[in-house]
């Protein structure tokens, strides 16, 4: 795909040649993230960081990517107070919106808000979540942190080993994931989950098309034991079928040290999404992997800056553009 | 007047002089809104961007207008939780605010506080809409926008033929425009709406003390026949003065396509000042209009950056030195 | 101390030389401050301006101090919708958002919260007030006032007279700033209050243990006769123990143009920490005094900036590169 000037709708829109792409940009993205180098290249530029849904993490996170390439942030929070609430159309907000900045990322809570946004649109739209549809930035990132956890062992995403553990059912991250690993070879996957809570079937199918192996299982401990990554997502209580399911499966698929220890081979990395819970009841990962070398959930938060400075640079066509305007950085620049 | 240091806080302590000043400025910051100049002549300076009631448009205007001379934008987006909630005094909110920033962009819903934080302030103030009183960046830009679709003709705002249509009475934005306009010759306005939403009788005397002529109707079609611009508002349903007279009015000031094909002029301007109702039962400008060339309510938006801008470097007294602090424009500008 | 990369959690952790070399940085900091010059030194850096709990004002004042030195910030201003809210840990938050930015502020309600996150942060986090705990930048601010004040009278903090008066039970601020003058000599403190409402026996301790004098009182007027410094607090009515109690001392520790002219020595400074209560009924520091010289309230609001670009440019290192990076500013600088 031709990215300058483009939208960042879908994961759907790329060829795994774009993907790569765009990984390539992020890696050279690592001296200004970790502030061993500032670049002034979008020095002047706006980002419309316009959350219509609040998203603490994501919205920071996009902000704090385009300040990292020298431009400036204007934003919004939250929903309620805005003319969207009273009746104004996408279109019309679209319009306006995009007369004031230079690229916009947007979350919306309804499917398809930020593609509808993006056609009235005079700039480049990146989606930013559009309710339980489309987060394509975080689909990136996981990759990105696979690829890269995978490359510390001289290895490449093709032939990958994975197990998908939690709610598989609602988990927008595991289907982007999931159809984002269609675009590679040779890949095997144990999707953990209870049954109400499964990997929708399409999804499935769509693995299986693509050539890749996959296996359903309801039991934690067994699936982790031969796999690359261990990719664990939150379950919420209210997900479950009835009372008694969630009592038959409550803590069953909460990763700890000791199945860890026990279960798992040890190179194996452990990626979330993020945010967890970690209160005492939560069906999660577990806090006490929090020091582990292996526990890759800040390495993927981090990179999510990388993705999001690669895609300004080039949906706004700056990449062989930043390294002449970048300097070293002259402040302590903390325990990275 | 000198710009250098005052408040912006009402249209009324402007001469025609004044704005055309304002305007002429206006004019130079075209190359730097549409992206083909960048500008670093307020690097270093900062805007209070102090929005005590929420309006996301305005807010994100005026901090994009600030970015675009190269300053940095500070602010606030909500009341409740705020100092003044808990019975601070704006003197001291101004005095405090004022040590903080270069300036100060503030909107508030009680009539004459942006005035009265004005007096207290120890940087210029510019008024962003206190409650149903005043906001008079939106009345520049409307007659901006005005004076810039009659220059495409070879007009000025003198001799302008304008219908405003909708809720007269309660629209800040119209009453500010009229107030503006007395400062013109020999302009004929048609103003449309119910008979219990009519334009306020002592704005009509202003107009025809300026000696402007000034038609009353309730008939959209025959009204908008022969103007320059047709300058539309909402009427929200709950104006009306009953039941009785919503139904009688209903969808009789919304301005369509087959309205605007068979009554009016074929240059005549739509103009709007948004948010409108985008809503199938909205009494408003249609979207079916949206892709038409005479619209203009999207340039009127654009242009609230280039008039807010311009007041900035008015009152920071910058203008002289923006051509020289300005350069290229090196990543993608979007479709402007 | 060594400042670089330190946290800034508690005015416990300070020595008074330390104390010194913050005062001292800040002095360096008022050409910027008043815009007289403007320096780029943290050009590309990124301040998180982390409030989960809102506060306007100390926001929008880490927020210029940062933007001041050249540098970036994103932020957030509320709690409820945030991540922890839904059960994150403030270590993965700190792990996260410790990502993103050169430097953290934050706000919480929780005592302890501030120094929790620091711990798992891998960038400097300075504590922008922990509930009812800490909130060491007032605490600066108030005796960076004093001693502002001081000099200005050929005088130093040592040998101080002090009249705290108010709600010294509840007040976070004058707690702090009697814990830091114990690192002083030869104080006179006299603490003014309703018996209920009378500051802790430990900090009475505190100050007696340091050689200071200490008085009590719960009668304002003469207890003002023979000080440097009025600090007024407010009192909320709802902190009285009973109605009585209230009606018994409403409006005595109301400080104002009278009282002030009849039992103030002519060089009495008047501090508060800010918001007060302007209403008619509030048991707080007159608004008729708001003209008068002596009147420091806004000085101490103007000097908050000051301290907190010094703690900026000491934990990030940079105080040694500001001159170098300076320029004269070209814009109009307001009444300062």
């Amino acid at each position: 795909m031709e990215f300058t000037g483009s939208h960042i709708l879908s994961i759907e829109q790329f060829e795994r040649f774009d993907i790569e792409r765009v990984f390539t940009v992020a890696d050279t993205m690592e001296p200004y993230a970790q502030r061993r180098k500032v670049t002034r290249v979008l020095e002047g530029a706006i980002l419309g960081n316009m959350f219509f849904e609040p998203s603490t993490r994501t919205r920071v996170s996009f902000g704090c990517a385009f300040n990292l390439l020298g431009g400036e942030v204007r934003e919004t929070t939250g929903f309620e107070t805005s003319a969207i609430a009273k009746g104004e159309s996408l279109y019309d907000t679209a319009r306006v919106l995009s007369g004031y900045s230079d690229v916009i990322c947007m979350r919306h809570p309804a499917v398809g808000s930020v593609s509808e946004f993006a056609e009235a649109s005079r700039v480049p739209v990146i989606n930013g979540g559009d309710g339980p549809n489309e987060h394509p930035t975080q689909a990136l990132l996981d990759l990105y942190t696979i690829r890269q956890e995978l490359t510390a062992k001289q290895r490449g995403v093709d032939g990958l080993r994975i197990a998908m553990i939690g709610d598989l059912k609602h988990g927008r991250t595991v289907h982007s994931l999931c159809k984002l690993l269609t675009l590679y070879n040779n890949i095997q996957l144990t999707l953990v989950s209870p049954v109400e809570l499964a990997m929708p079937e399409y999804i499935v199918d769509l693995l299986r098309s693509a050539g890749h192996s996959v296996f359903i299982s309801q039991d934690l401990n067994h699936s982790i034991a031969n796999v690359d990554i261990a990719y664990s997502t939150r379950i919420q209580e209210e997900r479950f079928g009835s009372k008694d399911e969630a009592d038959h499966y409550r803590g069953r698929f909460r990763l700890n040290q000791a199945i860890y220890t026990q279960y798992c081979e040890p190179n194996t990395v452990i990626m979330h999404p993020l945010p967890r819970d970690s209160r005492a009841d939560a069906n999660e990962l577990d806090n006490d992997l929090n020091l582990h070398p292996n526990l890759a959930i800040f390495r993927q938060t981090d990179n999510g800056i990388l993705v999001r400075m690669a895609l300004f640079a080039l949906v706004l066509n700056v990449v062989e553009q930043i390294e002449g305007s970048s300097r070293d950085v002259n402040w302590y620049r903390g325990q990275r």
